[in-house]
């Protein structure tokens, strides 16, 4: 390894150069949005009528329309029935969907008190694997929901202790990304969605929030296959205790695709219930256009393969660095799909990085970001989004990155 | 007029046609979703960039797009900068902001406490003009709000009892159409709009949703002219307590327009440090689409100037019906635009009148839908939308309704 003086003269040159390149954040690239350019053609929605008889331009259907929601469970291997297809937005959902837990309760209970609403004897509490979505967090946060750190192992959270903390009655649910989890890439392997199918927490309205953001994101052929969770869960009559979502925000466009929330019978009908006061009906010519651009599953997949092939190169760019440069100083994930590789720095060390990083011109997603609150306990995870920059960029970008945080690990030492 | 009997046998022959009519909704007819056909087209979002350089297809800009809150600044009549784009239905964001002051409070006091969720003396309770919206209080009664109701006068509201109401520190607010209200297509005198921004509530959280629904949609060129609130608030020092919203959901399309709210510079930032928790932004595509296609206020009202053209006919039968039938047995509004007219028949004819109607094909909005709770008082009033039937349908419901409305009168004496 070079010595720090060594380091720190490499970081002067670099930082001489006046990057600005961003890594924060999982967006895809200018050439991931052209592959979807089609969609916005005016003649999938010339005929505005879907397939039960709904003008899309008008008003109605707030369960969203037959194909769209067909779509979507397809790709979710849910029944229809029970999908509802909402805005541009899967985290409106979640917030939505918990903030309407706080204060109206579940709604498939018998008394409809609130999660939060109703003067309470303890505080509502949630599990949180860690590292996790720093916009789950927000979520909670906003809306004064304790969260309890849950640290993940290979095959997904540390379900011993999710068991555990189950048992307290003001533990209310868990969030998660279960494949190609934000920010480490993993899938949650098939024991580990038969141990949530299996909880049995002692809170009967408790939700787990199952995150499916990258049901379809695999960077090739061999992607990890998730467990569906409602095959398990309804073989064991658990099934009230998971809503799931996922949206087009990474497959059409992130501003502008189609979002849903798929659930059991019950969840479904006490979220249309309250769905009905807030709103007329999602934007149906929008869900029109994904459903008849994409047809059916295959054409998504089909798709997202076309994704992957822009993507591969710049997760290999990412990890080739990685080794190149870090091989024995840091721990580094090589997911295959999703949005993210998460790299582990000794600790104290991911702060310093990040900031190294700034300083000459590179933005990462916050330290601590994946962490409840911010706080990452060791300071050592970092969050790096390699889909944004073009090829070239994210490989200046790494490089800086990698030596910035070999600049924090001799400093250490 | 007729006696029963010859009423009845009318009412006869007139089931024995099986009419199949709906004038319940405020829906705009075919031909007037026709008229934003062009607003489909890609040319619109080819070049997807908004004037501030932000992807419309990607992240961010949660509270709009520049183009897109200049043209509802325009039309609203205020600043630019006290205006968020939002997603399709206004009454989502009436439903949100409601929800969110129930949880976390308006956001603009020291304390955060919701206007529901900490333990509280009295319950939450809101002042509803009547006759009013079905859907704004549906939202109340959602959130477990009291509803007051508020005699509607020839000039808006009974300001003397809103203002006697407001002294109770429980009454956290009001929620009104205050142009070309529904049902009964009145708008507000500029005296009401004085008073309201005069008002001095006991609470200090409190919000009066002003729903300018009906802002640009006049039924000819001397349409009615609502004075701005916020300019006589700001004047007041009282602009706090306004919350304005609107949408093109009756200028492009009732499904897949654009929504905004507008408020105080305290209010927005209240807002959009919520929003960021519950979405990372709405349809920036679709903001792009409507912004470049009406241009800018003066495009919109042009186009308004050919939803008219279709509506004032449908107006106009409605009208011409009641006369030659009604005249001195009921009372009804003549609107200069909205998308209502209101009946009020003697006490005790409205359910019957509604029920006769149904049994004979034609559905109105339900009797009592107009108040909280789905109960008139005096069982006087309906809702008659005359916007979606076309013309030779409508004039057959319509002489139906007061064939109906005839004979309820006529079983009472």
């Amino acid at each position: 390894m070079q010595s720090l003086s060594e380091l720190t003269k490499d970081y002067s040159a670099a930082r001489a150069r006046r990057l600005q390149l961003d890594m924060s954040r999982g967006k895809p690239g200018a050439d991931q949005l052209m592959l979807s350019r089609g969609l916005l053609d005016a003649r999938w929605v010339e005929q505005p009528k879907s397939e039960n008889g709904l003008d899309c331009r008008s008003y109605g259907g707030p369960e969203g329309i037959p194909e769209a929601r067909r779509l979507f469970g397809e790709m979710l291997d849910v029944p229809t029935a029970q999908v509802i297809v909402c805005g541009n937005s899967s985290l409106t959902v979640m917030y939505d969907y918990l903030a309407q837990c706080m204060f109206l309760g579940t709604g498939t209970e018998e008394r409809s008190a609130g999660w939060g609403f109703q003067p309470r004897r303890g505080k509502v509490k949630f599990l949180c694997p860690v590292p996790g979505y720093d916009r789950h967090f927000a979520i909670l946060e906003q809306l004064g929901i304790e969260m309890i750190a849950i640290p993940m192992r290979a095959q997904g959270p540390d379900m011993a202790l999710v068991e555990q903390y189950a048992r307290d009655p003001d533990v209310k649910g868990l969030i998660c990304v279960p494949k190609y989890s934000n920010p480490e890439g993993k899938t949650y392997s098939d024991e580990t969605v038969r141990a949530f199918a299996n909880l049995r927490p002692a809170a009967r309205d408790f939700r787990v929030i199952w995150d499916n953001a990258y049901c379809v994101h695999d960077l090739d052929d061999q992607g990890d296959v998730l467990h569906n969770i409602f095959e398990e869960a309804k073989a064991v009559g658990t099934e009230d205790y998971f809503v799931e979502v996922t949206s087009f925000s990474k497959i059409s466009f992130p501003g502008a695709g189609i979002s849903c929330v798929a659930a059991s019978p019950a969840n479904i009908a006490a979220m249309q219930k309250r769905m009905a006061a807030q709103t007329i009906s999602h934007d149906k010519l929008n869900q029109l256009r994904h459903a008849r651009y994409f047809g059916d599953a295959a054409g998504v997949r089909a798709h997202m393969r076309r994704h992957a092939e822009i993507l591969r190169p710049k997760f290999g760019v990412v990890l080739e660095l990685f080794a190149r440069d870090l091989t024995g100083l840091a721990q580094w994930t090589v997911p295959k799909g999703g949005y993210f590789i998460s790299l582990d720095l000794p600790g104290g060390c991911a702060k310093r990085t990040a900031q190294l990083c700034k300083e000459a011109g590179v933005v990462l997603t916050s330290a601590g970001a994946t962490f409840p609150g911010g706080i990452d306990p060791e300071d050592k995870n970092l969050r790096v989004a390699p889909t944004f920059p073009p090829l070239e960029e994210l490989r200046a970008a790494t490089e800086l990155l990698t030596l910035c945080a070999r600049i924090a690990i001799a400093e250490k030492t």
